[in-house]
């Protein structure tokens, strides 16, 4: 039996997949996809192949019994079946989950990983997650959390650099409990705005003015917190109408 | 100008590279690249391209200046010169200050991501960074440090999940401190050896064992340590011979 493949297909432009990953999805016979993959990158699926959107909105979480009701049945019917979700499927995005069904289902899956906008959208905008003397080291968060709670700031408060995914709703509340665990008022921090697509931004601006709600920023975005997104205006020089200093 | 290319490698396997990445080498000039990058992935360079080799091995930290005097060099020549780093060039592995030294030079650089081995490795070994109920969330280190100093272990020794790279040397000193730190004795920990490679392996272990001084691993490894890796067993059913309990 072919495994299902666990795909990540990037932050968003189609090449920026790996090798590995646009030959999966040539070869694939059924894709099932999430809301985050791009058209770009669906383009590189096999024409004869079945798509399913699989993507789940607010209050859909029942969707996820779904997803894995589709990914079994597919398999067990012998088609090549791929399940691709935007960036990395090991990083949020339940990857596990599905990849854990499966398995107990008797399901062999091979990961494809994928580039994560955590660590891939800020190094194309010149801004490093570690640098020597600024930050030798970096942690990834979630902002969007179950049950409405904060996530666990306190863990993760005191990382030299720290990436939130999903956090562009809740920023005013992440950032005033960023500034309650210690970190500087004035420290730098970026959003990067849709990522990779043709409407993509960069916004540079400080954790106090998200504290104090003056950031407009639109999901999908990620945020930077922390020292080296000083270094960006030093390594490239962007179009001014792409960055937006608050 | 052509700007120079700072192009992440990923862990090893040639088929892991991004789509882009493998246009570039194909279209390089002069690729200048370091010791962790894979003869696979060096087959993708054109084969009319120069390659120069500017791997560093301890004791040889002068060697920066005389790679940064090579990029200039030749991109001043008019070559389109391909700057190519093991992993992603911005998590660790001074890409920024290549990319910063160069921009004030005035040389543009075009940065093409990596899959960094700190979080595609794990996945592929069915180590999720991130699930529900056992990891929010998930830091990268280095091992490695200057002057022989043990890391800002303070600031992420909270985290749920924490992947330390170049840590094989230091390993029992930075498990002792992870262990003083709070971290359970117990807590699961893995290193993959030679990730991609003919002679990668897994070895499953905890923390105790480590600090204990009973895990033998040879760099290049990646860590794992945290209740995630307790699910690797689960979802990836491996050969005997690659995986070491201890």
């Amino acid at each position: 039996m072919s495994p299902v493949y666990l795909v990540g297909a990037g932050p968003g432009s189609a090449d920026l997949l790996t090798l590995r990953a646009a030959r999966v999805l040539q070869e694939a016979e059924v894709v099932l996809y999430d809301r985050l993959v791009s058209p770009e990158v669906l383009a590189l699926v096999n024409p004869r192949a079945q798509r399913i959107y699989v993507g789940k909105t607010k209050g859909e979480q029942d969707k996820q019994q779904q997803i894995l009701h589709l990914l079994l049945s597919h398999a067990r019917a012998g088609r090549k079946v791929v399940r691709l979700k935007g960036g990395d499927p090991m990083v949020f995005g339940r990857g596990a989950e599905e990849w854990l069904h499966l398995a107990q289902a008797g399901l062999p899956v091979e990961l494809v990983p994928g580039l994560s906008s955590a660590v891939a959208l800020p190094g194309l905008w010149g801004i490093p997650l570690t640098m020597r003397g600024l930050a030798s080291g970096f942690a990834v968060i979630s902002g969007q959390m179950q049950e409405g709670a904060v996530p666990n700031l306190a863990a993760y408060a005191q990382v030299d650099t720290l990436v939130i995914l999903m956090g562009v709703e809740r920023r005013v509340e992440l950032a005033r409990a960023l500034l309650q665990a210690g970190r500087p008022p004035r420290e730098p921090a970026a959003f990067i705005e849709n990522g990779t697509t043709p409407s993509e931004r960069l916004l540079l601006t400080d954790l106090q003015a998200i504290a104090q709600g003056r950031v407009e920023v639109q999901a999908p975005a990620v945020w930077i917190q922390g020292s080296v997104v000083g270094v960006q205006q030093k390594l490239r020089k962007t179009k001014e109408e792409y960055v937006v200093a608050v």
